[in-house]
């Protein structure tokens, strides 16, 4: 017998505008990347991304971690210094550039001059302020940037910037490290120009790694470029929610990096309007952004150290989405639930038992999400609520537990596993308490995932 | 060139009465095992300990989970009847009953039908109600217990029950399922008669897996005895401060059971005094509870599922004890730490990085450990405070991260990779903040694991 199940996806997912895999660059950029001999292998190492319209409006999204690496203090205290809000989460810029090969964390004093040296060389060449230089770095923990390399680098790279999506292509090589695929997303949304007619703007997306997957590498870093026209704190506006319903549902092994950085630009470039908060604008860019960020999520799930399928939890009828999105989490952070997706194993004991443990995010997260700070701060770490006698369970569309039921019902086991040996694998989860939903993103855990990470040596 | 650690270790470990690892049946109990039929392995899987002197003081740690099954759901409902106290966490009983092979988890109401036909049957062997008995269960998730066998088994059992050391190692080798050692732990400290003269007491524990390390059987289960005499409520005073500070800061995969127990039973059959909240004898009874309970935790972890070595954060020097829990348990569960624990690879980045990643435990453990009711709820899933400029990290013994020398310092990595090829690596971290202190367990992340946790089908 089979039970097909008829659970439903949460709207995240069929709500945001359609992403192509391919990097374009938006209107007011100049990109590109190149091999500065910073990483040992001679691979492409440096990036550089531009303004070419003057200060582009800039929101953050940074590790929590307390070892946050020299680029990301670094680049924070420019937000706040160009924004004039200590918060640093949003403000000015006309350039960003990322290295790989050293994330210049925990390198003390010494590591922080090395940055500063490194944003004056970036301002030198692009010909603007320190404070309007952004920096992303990803690699060994530990180690000093080799500034001689960087600047000798820069001499070369940023003479060559192209507006061009090949450009942003190749930024985005540059960006990687052991990242087994190009990380690009691509959306375009209408908005319109102050004259009211319609002006598609690009939304255009570049990642590496996820979370400490690529331990070696230790980041997960992302540029989202647009050229609609909004304030920074209208983008950080739209970006925390974003990243709350995204990358923070992303987890590969739940070890939070010390480099993590997202940085949202916008040129203005496109000729439309400025997105004001609360209009119609905002929802349509906030949705683009969304969905670049979900893609670009999704991806790097999938290109998780050793894994082999994506595992997307799609929960609906939590109390709220933000209890949803906690059960979502915690039913791709299993280690026992990643197992049983490497073995096909249609577990749905492993889900439930996960899925019971879910706790709330941190006060930080659910307030981004869009929770009041005193709701944050109460709710910040609480267990969800679940109910089995609601509770319904599907993995990979075969329905095989159902409270209303009495529990576990049968099911085609054989068919199941066939279905579970696929790229992505949906375990779906109504609650049946309320109009809440969410969804995550993981990766089954495999010998390769043991290996890779207990042979590697820093 | 080799720095020698000279960081401290918790106060925990070295404050607590030594512990030998055998199974000591304190007075006024009798235990006992056989094989009843329910595991397919045909090994032991039917335990009965019973006090021999009338009703015994009870106090109990479940899991959070909200698929808690049907064994914990009846437990405290017992729990909850005797005392009168709704929470469900103190109480009396006569007879304790364990099965292995089954977990009786989401059974829905016919699994709770069925623990309650197993408590009828209990309490009829032994002379007893029904609301003297508590029950123990560990197996399959959504699987049915076999009644006749169970049934069978106690009309065999209860009758052979011995008031030896020998009845319980025999419940101890029931308790047991995938567990490769046997889990015992044995301490007795002087207490005092009402006369004032000195009584020694036994406090011993039995126990089986780890969270959900071995997955088949769910649970980890524990049962404390002692022939002290205390109250209910005061045992229970005990025993959450000792559980938060031992088996709450356990971690072999990340995933709580649907079945996690502890019981912590007193005779009170030792003739000492009863013990009075406050008092020196108080003191005394719960550091021996803390011994065994933290020994026991100590071999669940070392057994974990495909585990070679076992790991222990110390951390010291926090604000308070509550951060420096927070960071032990968030290193020894970071995937990272653990593979490169398997590897024997001093990587310093992954503990610095975990260490930074620390949340506090939700408020319930927090409460349980000793914060009040508010404090717990205000700073349940907080990140614990730290400063790498103050920071110190060793690795087996080697210091190889000193924030005041700005950050990581030269070891001797070929010395530091053999310290590490033990059976227990030592992470010892120096907050530099504070006098807070704690430590964790768990387990190295092993190939094994991964094929024996993707192997395995319900």
């Amino acid at each position: 017998m089979t039970n097909v199940s008829d659970l439903p996806v949460p709207m995240s997912s069929t709500d945001l505008p359609p992403v192509e895999r391919r990097a374009a660059l938006p209107a007011g950029f100049a990109a590109g990347g190149l091999s500065a001999g910073i990483k040992a292998s001679g691979g492409p190492d440096l990036a550089v991304v531009t303004s070419t319209v003057g200060p582009a409006a800039v929101a953050a999204v940074f590790t929590p971690n307390s070892f946050a690496a020299a680029p990301v203090r670094l680049s924070r205290a420019h937000l706040a210094a160009t924004s004039g809000d200590p918060r640093g989460g949003f403000g000015w810029a006309e350039a960003v550039i990322s290295t790989s090969g050293s994330a210049n964390a925990a390198t003390g004093a010494a590591g922080d001059d090395d940055q500063m040296a490194i944003a004056a060389l970036l301002a030198e060449a692009v010909g603007t302020v320190i404070t309007q230089t952004l920096h992303l770095s990803t690699g060994i923990i530990g180690t000093r940037l080799p500034l001689d390399k960087v600047g000798a680098g820069l001499a070369r790279l940023v003479p060559a910037l192209e507006a061009t999506d090949t450009g942003l292509a190749a930024a985005a090589e540059a960006l990687r490290t052991t990242d087994s695929v190009l990380k690009v997303a691509t959306t375009s949304v209408d908005l319109r120009d102050t004259g009211g007619r319609p002006v598609t703007v690009t939304v255009s997306g570049v990642a590496k790694g996820v979370g400490m997957i690529h331990p070696r590498m230790a980041t997960m870093l992302a540029m989202v470029l647009t050229d609609a026209a909004a304030a920074p704190e209208m983008l950080w506006g739209l970006l925390r929610p974003a990243a709350a319903r995204t990358w923070d549902q992303l987890s590969v092994d739940g070890d939070t990096s010390t480099n993590d950085t997202v940085f949202l630009i916008a040129s203005g470039a496109s000729g439309a309007a400025r997105v004001e908060a609360g209009s119609p604008g905002a929802a349509t860019l906030g949705a683009a952004i969304e969905a670049v960020a979900r893609d670009l999520a999704r991806q790097q799930a999938a290109d998780g150290e050793g894994a082999s399928t994506l595992i997307t939890a799609a929960v609906s009828g939590a109390r709220d989405d933000a209890e949803a999105r906690a059960v979502a989490r915690s039913v791709i952070s299993s280690s026992l639930v990643k197992a049983a997706a490497h073995g096909r194993d249609p577990n749905w004991g492993r889900i439930a038992g996960a899925a019971g443990n879910a706790h709330l995010a941190d006060a930080a997260v659910l307030e981004a999400a869009g929770l009041s700070a005193r709701d944050a701060a109460v709710r910040a770490g609480t267990p969800a609520v679940l109910d089995p006698a609601t509770l319904r369970i599907s993995i990979a569309g075969h329905l095989v537990f159902d409270g209303a039921q009495g529990g576990p019902v049968a099911f085609d086991r054989t068919a199941a596993r066939q279905a579970m040996n696929a790229p992505e694998v949906v375990l779906a989860l109504d609650l049946g308490l309320g109009a809440g939903s969410g969804e995550a993103f993981g990766c089954d855990l495999t010998e390769e995932y043991v290996i890779e990470n207990s042979e590697y040596t820093t």
